[in-house]
C-alpha cells in the first residue's frame, strides 16, 4: 500500500517535471524567462508601490492597469523552475528544489496577495492599495530571504 | 485653424510621451522592460510555433495556454519605447521615433495577429494554428527588419 502511494506520487512528480521542463528548449531559457517575467512584474508592482508610499503622485488608472499586469505576470515565473535550472546566471538557492512544497507555498502566497492588490487598485481606494502593497511586498521579502542568494 | 490643430496634436503627443516615460524610473528600466516582455512573449509564441512546424508534438492545452500568454504579453512592450529610451543596451533603430506612426502600425499589426493565434489555439485546430503562426511570425519579421538593428 505504502509502495503504491509512493509510486503514484513519484509518477505525478515526474510528469510535472517533464511538462515543466518541456516548455523550454534550454535550461538557460527557463532561467531567463523567470527573471524576465519577475522583472516585468516588479516594474508594475513597483509603480503601484511608489504611489502607495507617496513617492509618486497617485494615478488611479495607471495604478489599476499596472496592478493588473503585475497580477497576470505573477503567475508566469513558476513553470520555469524545473529540474536542471538551478545553474547558470541565477541567484536561485538549492532550497527551491529541496523544499519545493515550501517554495510553492511562498509563490502561491505572493500570487494571492498580488491578486488582492489588483482588486484594491481596481477599486481605486488608496488606503486599500497601501494595505495590499505592504502585504504583497512582505511575500516578496519572505520568498527572497528563503530562496534567493544575496 | 491649422495652428490650433497642430498644437492640439502636439499636446496629445507630449501627454503621451510624458505618461509613457513616467512609468519607468530610469530609461534603462524601460529598455530592460520591453526586452524582457518581448522575451516572455517570444518563448510562448515559439512554443506554439514549434508545434505548428512539427518540431515538437502538438499539445492542445499547452498551445492554448502559451498562445494566451503570448497574446497578453504582446501588449506590454510598447509603453516602454518612450523618449530617451533609444540609447543603452538596445538594438532599437532611430526609425522607431522618427517614423513612430509606422512603428505603431507594425506593433498593432503584430498584436492583432497574436490575438488571432490565441483564438486559433483556444479552438485547438492545428491547421488554423499553423496559419496564424505564419501570419504572426510575418509581423515579427516585418517589424524587426524595419526597426531592429542586426
Amino acid at each position: 500500500m505504502k509502495t503504491s502511494v509512493s509510486i503514484a506520487l513519484l509518477t505525478t512528480a515526474l510528469a510535472f517535471t517533464t511538462a515543466a521542463s518541456a516548455q523550454f528548449a534550454k535550461p538557460e531559457d527557463a532561467v531567463k524567462y523567470r527573471k524576465n517575467a519577475l522583472f516585468v512584474m516588479q516594474q508594475n508592482f513597483g509603480r503601484v508601490a511608489a504611489m502607495a508610499s507617496g513617492k509618486t503622485p497617485f494615478d488611479a488608472k495607471i495604478a489599476a492597469d499596472s496592478a493588473a499586469v503585475a497580477d497576470y505576470t505573477a503567475k508566469l515565473p513558476w513553470a520555469a523552475f524545473g529540474e536542471g535550472t538551478d545553474k547558470g546566471d541565477t541567484r536561485a538557492k538549492p532550497e527551491i528544489w529541496k523544499e519545493s512544497a515550501k517554495f510553492k507555498e511562498a509563490a502561491d502566497k505572493m500570487q494571492a496577495e498580488m491578486s488582492k492588490l489588483a482588486a484594491a487598485a481596481k477599486g481605486g481606494n488608496l488606503d486599500s492599495i497601501k494595505t495590499a502593497v505592504n502585504a504583497t511586498g512582505g511575500t516578496c521579502k519572505t520568498c527572497h530571504d528563503a530562496f534567493r542568494k544575496e
